[in-house]
């Protein structure tokens, strides 16, 4: 799927301004592609950008409205089903993240079918994939990998990728969930396909190409999650990484949604790079990523140096640092 | 899910005797169940069963024809439609394990409307399943993994069935695919659930039993397998199994399906055991399951005695030898 741009972004009566991070993880990484917002009688949240109607957003140029709101349940609100009619009447595109199919909602696929405008359910892709095959592609990749779901895979990925261009090579995000579908126009969401198409669809994602060009490959899970690891698994088999990076959130007392502790970090390490091996046996660990959000500068900061001389490898927050450490032992391991 | 017997095999123009594996796999376990053969032009596949049209074979009292043919992509061939429509006009049901469901087909879902007569799409399941938590549960659980696909996990599975109960023990089947589900009637095809689930749909299928029951998990794929290494850990891990039955094909020189070498056997066990862990810190091997039909008796013998005495395992062909030598060192391991 591919998005068109630039976008609107529909904030809904989001109570605060977590409800519209889908949102806000746009604006942070794709200002460019944001001409405005939309927001309802309510809304708490605010990302700073020109308030637009449907209407002055296409006449603006916009292409693209984007469901950047969740609420709990997951649930297309009935009262926002006029804002989404009117977009479509104005000639956008409408994509959602959400659970709930957009066409699933009568008004809204008629709407989008009189008016000829795509609906983009960016959780339920239509792509037919073909089973992953594990044959050496030209280009390199880097996988970001973690000890659980949730500790900045996606992040770190946007950081790589950013810095890598930042020094000029070329570079492109790889998104394998919603919100990184978003950011980068592109993409599937990979725990939503077919069980048998996992490493097909990361096959997909990152198809051969220049060979100086460099994929940064969003993670998902952890093989040491007992829910998710198949999909972390055949994530890291279809994007056959030259590189991989660690992820970590070193408050994470048990793993997401489930009383299981965390692996050590070596430990985790050493599994990622034994089975990426099977369809890269060059594979190397390039770093560690930390969000170290819990923590203050110097805990944070004596606790990375101690992860960097543990593991020898570089150990950094993206956030806070930067990932030019990192960069660096990439462009040194993967000439 | 219910399937009316007895069956019609439909074997396509299966371009080999593996491509027919479904139907062989059903005549194999329920040879009474199976009144005869239906092959298109070009078939290389013979079940040794009476050749029959549509209109023979419900003259004959078959129930169902069985897609008993599977492609890497489940796909199911234009050629095909013809002879499901004519199956469905002599008043067939006609169940399927591909990817593709039969209703999806307008021709085949005209038809089976027309008729009153039942699509049965045994890898489109109906569950609401949901995601693993990898919390122990009381019950025993034995699960087949391979190095690679198509090896003989769901043969060792049932034959292992069929030994503990003859032992007067209480074990059950669980099958994981289609040909396992129309041999047993229930099951779910865990390479067709949405990614994000395969370890929630492997304890789903084995639940929670009593302390002295065993559930003979019917394995799928090998974690080096670079297509489906995903669904094969997330079966690992919903499993939870307190036992594994490595099983190989000797004959095998690349992974089925795509140019890769084959794991060593120690490093097989080795990655299952340490991936096993996760959700079962007792996980052990109690025996190797070897297809050994491609050597004479005398070579399979000499191969087996080895590989016993490297891997310190009890090491048959459970079609020739059965497996009484590996349900002793299973019930000396797990009391």
């Amino acid at each position: 799927m591919e998005l068109a741009r630039p976008y609107l972004l529909f904030l809904g009566d989001a109570p605060d301004a977590l409800a519209a991070k889908t949102a806000a993880g746009i604006v942070d990484w794709r200002r460019d592609w944001c001409l405005g917002q939309l927001r309802l009688e309510g809304c708490r949240a605010d990302l700073g950008l020109p308030e637009m109607s449907p209407a002055g957003a296409a006449a603006q140029g916009v292409r693209t409205m984007i469901i950047g709101v969740a609420n709990a349940g997951g649930t297309l609100a009935p009262h926002w089903i006029e804002t989404i009619v009117a977009a479509l009447a104005a000639g956008l595109d409408v994509a959602s993240g959400l659970h709930m199919r957009l066409g699933d909602i009568p008004a809204i696929a008629a709407a989008a079918g009189r008016h000829g405008r795509r609906l983009i359910d960016v959780r339920h892709n239509t792509l037919r994939l073909a089973t992953g095959k594990g044959t050496r592609r030209p280009g390199k990749r880097l996988l970001t990998v973690g000890t659980d779901c949730s500790v900045g895979k996606k992040y770190t990925a946007l950081a790589l990728e950013r810095t890598l261009r930042q020094r000029g090579l070329d570079a492109d995000f790889r998104a394998t969930g919603q919100t990184g579908i978003f950011i980068s126009g592109r993409g599937v969401a990979v725990d939503a396909v077919v069980a048998d198409f996992i490493s097909g669809a990361a096959e997909w994602l990152s198809p051969a190409n220049a060979p100086d060009h460099w994929d940064v490959v969003e993670g998902q899970g952890s093989l040491f999650h007992p829910s998710f690891a198949g999909v972390s698994l055949g994530l890291l088999h279809g994007s056959q990484p030259d590189a991989i990076v660690l992820c970590h959130e070193p408050a994470r007392r048990t793993m997401r949604g489930v009383p299981a502790p965390l692996p050590g970090i070596a430990e985790c390490i050493a599994l990622n790079l034994a089975c990426g091996r099977l369809t890269n046996p060059a594979i190397a660990c390039v770093g560690i990523a930390v969000n170290s959000s819990a923590l203050d500068r110097t805990a944070a900061r004596h606790y990375l140096d101690g992860l960097a001389a543990a593991h020898g490898l570089p150990a950094v927050d993206p956030i806070a640092d930067g990932v030019d450490a990192i960069v660096d032992r990439l462009l040194a391991v993967v000439p």
